[in-house]
């Protein structure tokens, strides 16, 4: 099978071409510019949209907003979409539009995009033609709590703090103040308090608004870290919730849940499309350490799981 | 006025050498080995003893447990001391027993003792002969938090949550795994979660035990970020709880809070004795960053603000 | 095919495990502790002696001197060696004496040991029993260096002066003042200038002691960057050279020669077994630019295309 | 005295705003502009040009090009300038055409302006009414060179190779490629071979064509590492070559000569104006390794020297 990548000078397009250059069974195959010289040009490879009949399934790094014209373009030409930019990810385009701007560039497609935050949604994905492939951040803080959610092991009415660090490759390949080397390096820095343009995309899959989401900006270049601190209901204990965690992802071989007193740390997902998670408790609060590579299962390696469902291929193809 | 540093290969002991070779009135007078060759060998430079009586001040910068007996030797040969390590920082010997492994090694000073957190203990560091000063991590946590709480801006059952990044100096200069370049760089750790010994020190001081301290190893050198999120009482809005800090601070040169939708990031404050504070608002919750660099205003500049005021000597002496 | 890894906790044995695990027909045969939690720990995976002759080959991960009579066992036992130690590189007991300040450990294994460069070798290494493979600093010099040599390119009386830069994981998993982060980060530091160990080998591989190689540290974990300064005969400038390295390794999969004005960096390299080489002009001298990233090229890469050859696989099977 | 930085906003800027900060008598006089908020901004801070007559010195850190005809203003208004850009530095205007890309500027200064290496142009300095502050590459070269050329230590014919390391402030404070993280972060590129602009500024300065110069770019924020090979004539060792360094710079206190076996390091120069200089044998060429911080002895800290001298004021005010 055949699958274009739109964008694929960013970092989320170049993880995504060294991802299918291992698969088995899927190959780029439009014409497109060669990986950009340098990631930071950040270059959009150029797009044959006459050709996009040949594809079977078409991968979108673009940035919000440009994303959606280009989904409905490869979707009437008969190409299955993966989007991993912002635009379908949202289902209400009042939200989409306080959160980033500008109207909905295709609202009449929202309806026909699945979210695919893959163990969550399997069953969806399989039959979606578009997928919105969910954030970095939201991957990392949704994995841990959905199941404690559904489990019903939090209380009610308290807030869920999920404090997150990213690495620098989250901040993508352009260049400016905030990606140069002196303002990163030897540096941490809390950013978009209150605002941040994750924070709906995570309330609308948790279902509810009770989470309190601050990401910072890590000296390093690829992961995800996010500590949550959860309030239990009385009586539950880190070993229930770990053990909520570990029957829910049993089968799963992109999670691990850790044994007791063990954390995740970057290390350990680098350059991998797993999701760790360890579970702790701090003087009554569940403490939730939760790793990922954003640009792996935070992105391309996620869209990768998704886009295989979608071509009936086993879904962990290239992956491994 | 003259000063010895026993412990002066470390990290805090290396940056008071520092801090000493630019003060105007404090010399570092005793014969010590030269700093060490290399920060990692950790060596204690050597103190005679004998000839304690010759200085104003004794700055202990050993491993706990080793401090206690020295501070009773210089105590009697009539110097000051400012202890920086954890020895006289809890005031309950069952507590210190608890939390470090080990009996108090001179629970008769504790009385002596005064806790060494300089803009909120300024008078009776004055007048003190024995200064326990405060840990790295709780400095940060507190310099927010004590106004907050004592102008009864939190909901007095809601739990309080720092989540707090620190530099590897932190860790000290010893080698081990923790330390190894190859576990540090490109990495973040969640560790000590639930057990962590600075907890007890951040409850003392706070008076309450409903802190949960999580800290983090970050891929840097120096600094810590501590990102605070606090439920306050109906009403209570960031721009409250800023005023509060600003009018607490408002004279002290050591600490500054930020404008609105500022936050203050590691370099803003590394290598100088600076205490930084942001206060935002995050869907209810106050969001409070606060960081500091901890080898100064964590350790040794902090250390110093104290023998200044123990000396008689203007307090920002050496600092600015 | 099955093999052993002595050693697998050190970074060339974790190395070696992470490419095994994706080789099509080799596998990690005899029971071994599972991969070490901290790499610096540096354990040795215990080796089943009794056990060895169940194996096909063993790869030697452990510090030199060790590695000699472990190497005398599996021969023994049937097994084919790789050595990734220093052990069997020097042809000559009395330098490595010299170099090593101990006796040869086997001497009378020197004769049965191929030097497994793999490119310049690849005849003897595929009916070795033992090969002794190169050190990550000599591979980065002599892949560029070893066919302009051959070629008369260069000015026999002049120095060969090899600059040679390398990121931590050279110095081992050990916990030591060299590799404490305190030391490496935002650091660079030149050493063993004028008696590093792989200078003799270097120069009998090059069959010359005009080589002037001078190593340095650098704040990054992976990848060696060796800048060589060549005096070329009169009338040859880069083109010639790259012309000649170009066709030396035509086929080498595994070598890139690259155009004019360009040249490699070490994330052109990382985490693969490429050998990069860019060849420039700088005033008379020519400038070549040679990478690897010392763990694969450099390690255990080259010690997979040696095992390859050695079992009569394809040389580059687990290395694409 | 009073003082004017125009380009207040870049590295170079900012690093000579923090030591006037501290100078006891020379103080930022004219009105600009703070700090720019982020250092990769890059703003320059705007300069009142009709109160120039009202400082007595102007420090230009503007990019070349700019600065000359801003010194021509500055001069006519009666005020001293040290000119950071490399406007001055080149004594022969076709040569800086040829460098630079554009006719001089303003060639009839050329014969009024004094290069500024310190230790070696004290004189002139003194009575200079313009200094051109020497490059960091430059400086990190000339410092260890001129003494060894000046007492015939070195083979006249053979070549200088200098190599040379710097972190990425020297690339300035603008995002770009070259400055991105995640270019720079675990990365190491040599550039400018054989065309680097600092190259005729180091053949002028030591009065030879025979130095081939390649510069590094490291992963780190402050400081150039250089490592010189030298052919000595014969009979010539490290003890000689040592010698000469410590004679020559006796009386210096911004130059440190290390002792036998001893090299210095990033760490020993950062956030300081001293160049240090280590002297090796490496089988029968000298290795010199000298370091300096760019931003420091290698731009502002250097400038101020100069500007100490310029104003009658102790060279080394606000620099110990």
């Amino acid at each position: 099978m055949k699958a274009a990548i739109v964008g694929a000078g960013g970092y989320a397009g170049q993880e995504l071409q060294t991802l299918l250059a291992r698969h088995p069974s899927l190959d780029c195959a439009l014409p497109m510019r060669g990986r950009a010289q340098s990631p930071a040009e950040g270059h959009l490879l150029a797009l044959d949209l006459e050709r996009l009949g040949e594809v079977d399934l078409v991968f979108l790094c673009t940035p919000h907003g440009a994303a959606a014209p280009l989904a409905r373009v490869a979707l009437e030409a008969g190409a299955k979409v993966v989007d991993l930019s912002a635009d379908f990810r949202l289902k209400d385009p009042a939200v989409y539009e306080a959160t980033y701007g500008a109207p909905h560039p295709a609202p009449d497609l929202l309806d026909v995009a699945v979210y695919g935050l893959t163990e969550h949604n399997r069953r969806e994905v399989s039959s979606a033609r578009l997928v919105a492939n969910p954030g970095c951040y939201p991957t990392s803080v949704l994995m841990p709590l959905l199941p404690l959610l559904e489990a019903g092991l939090l209380e009610a009415e308290a807030p869920i703090i999920a404090d997150a660090k990213s690495g620098v490759s989250g901040a993508g390949a352009g260049a400016n103040a905030t990606t140069h080397f002196g303002n990163v390096h030897d540096n941490l820095r809390a950013y978009g308090i209150g605002d941040h343009r994750h924070t709906p995309e995570i309330w609308q899959a948790a279902g509810t608004d009770r989470i309190v989401f601050v990401p910072h900006l890590l000296p390093c270049f690829r992961g995800i870290l996010t500590t949550l601190y959860l309030t239990p209901r009385t009586g539950i204990g880190p070993a229930r919730a770990r053990e909520v965690l570990q029957v829910a992802y049993a089968e799963e071989p992109f999670v691990e849940v850790l044994p007791p007193d063990t954390s995740p740390t970057l290390h350990d997902v680098q350059h991998t499309n797993q999701s760790a998670i360890g579970v702790h408790d701090a003087y009554g609060q569940l403490v939730v350490v939760s790793t990922l590579d954003n640009l792996v299962k935070g992105a391309a390696g996620q869209a990768l799981q998704n886009a295989n469902l979608m071509l009936g291929l086993e879904e962990g193809l290239g992956l491994a």
